[in-house]
């Protein structure tokens, strides 16, 4: 079943202080910030701000505590911005099950769900206690080798690739400890149910409704023709190594940042992260509607002229 | 180089008999029959609607003989409606050289480049000779055995599919008499470059520019994931045969009508069509500005704002 | 994590009674039929053949009671052919919870794991407690409209398609009541984990682990490039309804075969089975070394020699 | 039609003098060089050795003039090794419209046809004039900045591809002139014919027969799903920009090599080369016999058991 928890009124959580976050560098987000700061102060909310977030405030009362204590204190934090501000947010919120709601510095987002011209609206209603809870997959990876260990979160992918090369990476994968294939290309996409729309959707990859309890490998540009995606649960651990080649390079990134290069005598570990993120949607939150605006599925599409009036 | 004939303003045709065709079922064809129709009367142009064209003219001076005498005495036919009509009116026009312009009953086609919204005013311009010529090339198919051959023309493709069976095909393809491949599958489309953005695109065949002197062979669900689209010339000849397997059948489509059934003891022919179809353009014709319209490409993609912003 | 039962010696099942069904016509696996009802009559162990089998066994005891009564009796069931072999015993042994060995006619399957000429010795592996136990999900399907419904269940895929047309498909789907999309195309494959390697995977599809409790949706030569496969939750129902539109015709299949027509007053449920099928494997199964040697995956892929000497 | 030139016996080449290449490192290529070499010069032909080459041919009278020379003064150039041994080779031949041989190490190639251990009959066969001639078509291309153009040519592809980042990078497509696309995603593919089986392939791109005058460009994990190969013609001239964006670089890689880093105020053209170089192979090569090799094609296929037996 497609289930999220409605909390309903009465049992929903108190909303007493909210941390926000943004990329202050875009005007319309600035704008956007300093506008819910307001409107929140106004009601006698306690608002947060992120302290990489550099917006002059004036007059409004706003604190801008270090990071682990703006988390560790806040009710809700509220990100605005694009998918990418959910991706920062969510990694930031995660560790302390902080649940987190997505604002939209345009159109809709996959993550960001509410279209900036509502947003007071929106986030009255869910201060209100009118809205969805729905916990989305993290996932946690290391590189192991000699040296220290170097791991990261990652909401959407992890991602293994070539870098500075023209040729192909070979690389091993293993799942629970299984030996899977020896795979040519340009490297692999590891992907949360919330990543399946995102890189590896370009890789070739299915979509996960977000309720998935899984995992989706998908490689790059593979050699072989019949190296499909492959969807395996949660609870798997995957491990992949490069193999040592000539004139090939390798890299490892996590949700779009460089997390380090992988070399032929280290091992890249995937597996499900600590927690998951706690994301909240309006009440009308639709994953089907999203798909469909975002893709452009339905009506109008490719040569529906063509079609209706096949025979002349 | 993306070439097309320019014919300039004196070494333009002379369009004085025009045949119109279009779906009369839908009303927004017919609205813009009769309306071309009268602005031709009215300019002196001598008008010939398609005889399968079941609207009432009143008073407007119009003739409606045989197709045959219709496509031989025409010196311009306009097609309204979608591309299906594009693809009727083109198998009408090209054996009799006749140019072909097409009008939109809505927005742009691949094919009917005119919207009807502009129908007068780009029909004027291009009878003043302010127009493009473009040949597309047009296959011709012929189902072979011990029957009498079957054959048809397309502008699109030619498609062998299964039919009535849960079961693949397994068919053999030679090209200018050399052996190919033993598919297995749904079957294959045999498409030209026009062709190439229908039904072919739908299989994950490439799209082949207008001006390629090509055909191109895309398995359908091909059993075999390295079972690939393959480019070849259009001076060369295609042969497939399917083999012999219970409970399965086969049947040729033509542009999306059937041909016939095709057996394990016939062979289809696929090659070059006797003539292509000429068609005529606006001034202002861009083919890859239709691409982009028609494939959503471009700005306001997928995941834009997640890429925007993606550290934050 | 990608669990099995492993029963261990004294936990096995006790397979007193073993049921045998096979392609009868195919003169290896009447062989293969005849040796192993020998075998195990030697053995002690009782032998019924599947009533549909029509082989003359001579002087060994053999019973071939209704299909009702084989499974309800048998302790046990081989199949022996190929995976389509598999699929009709799943069928019939899934209801009774009656676990299913499969024993390839010739190199292994995706089902059928045993080879032959290791038959003898690998079933009296089994028989003796040395086995593993897999649960591998069914699907149910019903046509719901006027008249009685129709149903079936598969182990492979639910299959909407068009026939006796050369145009697409107009449908809708929805999934736990929630509309999805409207789809143009060839039509859709519903596919358990088991399905997921066979047509969905030549459609496009990823390769789900058998283990996965879940189901995806893989649309046919899909009319719009971004209506991608959909994995979801074995705990969801699918509905999906054909538009009307002159011309076209769609119909079930049903593990590959027809189980009826659907009408656009007709809608098509697709949901988890009411039981599992239990299959029997061998203690060295492998479902990666299987994939790898049916998917031509690993070395001496495609352009090896290419890739290791690049520079010269 | 798939046209190669048979020069019959009287019309043939006169091959005396013989440059042979390969990579020396690999042990079975010096031994297959220095086997060639002994024959040659036993026959009373003249043998030059590639100049990096670093073989000690101890009694052996070769000659290993500069590279300029070497091809210069060459009648027929033999490389031995895999498919990269002949991109390299076909770099240096094409230029001097010197015929090239490919001897491959093991298996067949897609270019180098002729297996090692009938390495000296085929070449006795080849310098008897039993032989056909294939002109392949090479890529020309140029980065054009502030600084001195950088250019290169290539039998295969020229690649821009993303380095150093884990976003997609943003680049526009012209051809000839006309504005096509803004593509998201990794990078593009430029292949030819040659080409469309190795990289190409792997990105998603069709097959294109080596006859045909024509090149495709194949986007690499493209953001918007209907960014899909676009095949045009040899005589077009293409042209790529990369959009300034943080924290993306992009680099252009030739046949495998780095050429450089391609920076938002620089374009890179792509172009037929100035001469096709000029294959030589036996006289019973059979393009489509490897491509069945090479991409396992035909029987043997994946679920072949599956369908065999479909109903039992």
């Amino acid at each position: 079943m497609l289930i999220m928890i409605d909390p309903g009124g009465h049992m929903a959580r108190d909303f007493h202080t909210i941390a926000i976050t943004g990329k202050h560098t875009d005007p319309r987000v600035e704008e956007s910030i300093r506008a819910l700061t307001a409107h929140l102060s106004n009601e006698g909310r306690k608002v947060l701000i992120d302290p990489t977030v550099l917006i002059d405030f004036g007059d409004l009362a706003v604190a801008q505590p270090a990071l682990d204590q703006l988390v560790a204190s806040a009710d809700l934090m509220v990100a605005i911005g694009g998918d990418g501000t959910m991706l920062y947010a969510a990694r930031l919120a995660a560790a302390h099950a902080l649940p987190l709601l997505g604002v939209n510095r345009g159109r809709l987002g996959f993550l960001a769900d509410i279209a900036n011209r509502e947003m007071l609206e929106r986030v009255d209603e869910v201060l209100a206690g009118n809205y969805l809870e729905e916990k989305r997959l993290m996932l946690e990876t290391e590189i192991l080798g000699d040296g220290p260990a170097r791991t990261a979160i990652a909401l959407n992918d992890i991602v293994l690739q070539k870098f500075e090369t023209g040729r192909m990476l070979d690389f091993e994968t293993w799942i629970d400890g299984v030996y899977v294939n020896t795979h040519g290309g340009d490297g692999m996409v590891v992907a949360t149910p919330t990543g399946s729309t995102a890189y590896a959707l370009s890789g070739g990859g299915p979509i996960l409704h977000p309720t998935m309890q899984a995992i989706v490998l998908v490689p790059i540009c593979p050699h072989t023709l019949s190296d499909r995606p492959l969807v395996i649960g949660d609870d798997s651990e995957i491990e992949i190594r490069v193999l040592a080649r000539e004139g090939t390079r390798s890299e490892v990134i996590c949700d779009g940042r460089l997390l380090d290069e992988l070399t032929p005598d280290e091992k890249l570990i995937v597996r499900r992260g600590p927690a998951p993120v706690l994301l909240i949607h309006p009440v009308d939150y639709d994953y089907f509607r999203i798909l469909r605006s975002k893709l452009h599925w339905g009506r109008g599409n490719r040569h529906a002229d063509l079609d209706l009036d096949l025979d002349k």
